[in-house]
C-alpha cells in the first residue's frame, strides 16, 4: 500500500471533481473533516430507475458511514449484494454578493462518497451500531439509558457503506469578482452563515434530582454545531 | 380541477411517505414552506445505474425548481426528454435526547419533490432564471449589477424541474418516550438548532461611496437565514 493509496481516496470518473476542480480534494483528511462536523445527510440510491435523495442521520466509522434504515431497507432485503449508492454532506457558510450576477456564489463545505449499501444482519455489528448511533454524537451517553429491548432492535435497520470513492469540496474566500468590475459603484461582501445551538430544554418530565451530565458540554449554548459534532468525533474514536 | 387537486400534491408510491407517516404531508403549501426556507437543496439523479446526491443552490418558481448546472447536464444535453430527479430540502431543528436509544431523534423540516430534469434551452426562459437566480435571495438585485454578457449566460447551464409530486415531513416536539421510561433518572431534553445569519463583510476592495442597499436588511446579523429567505421568497412572488 502506497502513501498516496493511505491518504487519498483513488479518483474515477464518478468521484472526479468537474467543476471548479481547484476546490476539490480527495484527501481522507478532508473528507472526514466535513463528515465529522454533520449529523445530517443526505443518501441517493436508485429504486426502479427512480432517483431519491433521501436525508437522514448518519455516522462515521473509520472508513465506513452508516445510518439508520429508510424506504432503501425492503430494497435492499432483497439485493443481498447491496446497491450503489451515494452520501453527501453540505454545510452552507456564507452568501457571496458580487457586482455581476455570474460572481455570485457560496461558501461552503461539501463531501460525496459513494459505495455500495448493504444491510447490517450480523447481530454483534447491529448491536454496536446501535449503541454508535448514540455514543457517536452524545459521548458515553449509551450507558446512561434505558436498554434496548429486542423488539426495538428488530424494528430498526441499520445501513452501512464502506466509502470506495470519495471528493471533498471547499470554498472559504471572499468575493471574486472580475478584475474590470472592483471599481464599480455596486456593493459587494460575504454574509456569513453558521449553524449554532440553543439552550437545552430540559423534558418536562424529568424525575426529581437528575442533572444533565457532563458529556453534554460539548453542545454549548451559543456554540456552533460543526465543532460540537467534531469533538464528539474525536471523544468516540478516542473512546 | 377539485380543490384537492389545487392545494395538495398527488400520492403515488413514489412520494408515500413510509416511515412515521403522521410527520407527513402533500399539501403544497406546507412543501412550498420548506422549500422557501433553503437556499442549499440535494438532487438525486442518476447516470449509468450510478446515483449521485448533488448539493446545489436552487430556487422555486410557482411549481417549477430551477438549480445551475451539474454534472447532471452533460448527461441531459443528451436527453432532451430529459432525465427523473429528486430535489430534497432538510432543515435540522433540533437535537432529541431521550431516555432510550430508541427513542432519540431530531426536529427537521422536510421536502422531497419529483420530476423530470430538463436544461433550460429556450433564451428568453434562461435570460428570466439568470436574473431569478439573483433577484429570488436579493431583492432588486440584479438590476443594480453588471450586466451579464453573452459569454457567461453561454458558460451557465441551467436546469428545471416542474414538481410532479412531493411530501413534507416535519418533527416539531419533545422527547417521545416509552410512558414507563418517564419517570426512569435518565436526563432528557432537546437542544435547539438554527441556521443564522453573521455580521456582512464588505468587500475590501469597495468603490468609495457605496452604501449596502436597504433591500439587504432582510439578512439582519443574528437573524435566522430560513425567515429570511422565506422573507426573500414573498418579495420575490409579489414584485
Amino acid at each position: 500500500m502506497t502513501t498516496e493509496t493511505v491518504s487519498s481516496y483513488p479518483v474515477t470518473p464518478r468521484n472526479r471533481v468537474r467543476r471548479l476542480h481547484e476546490r476539490g480534494s480527495y484527501d481522507r483528511a478532508a473528507v472526514h473533516h466535513v463528515l465529522d462536523a454533520a449529523m445530517l445527510c443526505h443518501v441517493a440510491y436508485v429504486i426502479d430507475g427512480q432517483p431519491y435523495a433521501t436525508p437522514t442521520l448518519f455516522w462515521r466509522r473509520d472508513d465506513t458511514l452508516y445510518w439508520h434504515g429508510s424506504s432503501a431497507s425492503r430494497m435492499l432485503r432483497h439485493l443481498k449484494a447491496g446497491t450503489p449508492a451515494c452520501l453527501t454532506v453540505a454545510h452552507l457558510d456564507g452568501l457571496v454578493l458580487a457586482r455581476s450576477g455570474f460572481n455570485h456564489s457560496a461558501n461552503y463545505r461539501s463531501a460525496m462518497c459513494f459505495g455500495t449499501a448493504r444491510l447490517v444482519e450480523d447481530p454483534a455489528e447491529k448491536a454496536e451500531a446501535m449503541r454508535d448511533v448514540v455514543d457517536r454524537f452524545y459521548p458515553g451517553r449509551s450507558a446512561l439509558l434505558r436498554r434496548l429491548t429486542a423488539q426495538e432492535a428488530k424494528a430498526t435497520t441499520i445501513i452501512a457503506m464502506p466509502i470506495e470513492e470519495a471528493s471533498a469540496k471547499v470554498r472559504a474566500k471572499g468575493v471574486g469578482d472580475d478584475e474590470a468590475d472592483f471599481a464599480l459603484p455596486i456593493w459587494a461582501g460575504v454574509i456569513p452563515v453558521a449553524t449554532v445551538l440553543g439552550a437545552a430544554q430540559t423534558c418536562p418530565r424529568l424525575a426529581e434530582g437528575v442533572e444533565k451530565p457532563e458529556a453534554l458540554a460539548i453542545f454549548p449554548a451559543g456554540g456552533r454545531l460543526d465543532a460540537a459534532l467534531q469533538a464528539g468525533q474525536r471523544l468516540y474514536e478516542g473512546g
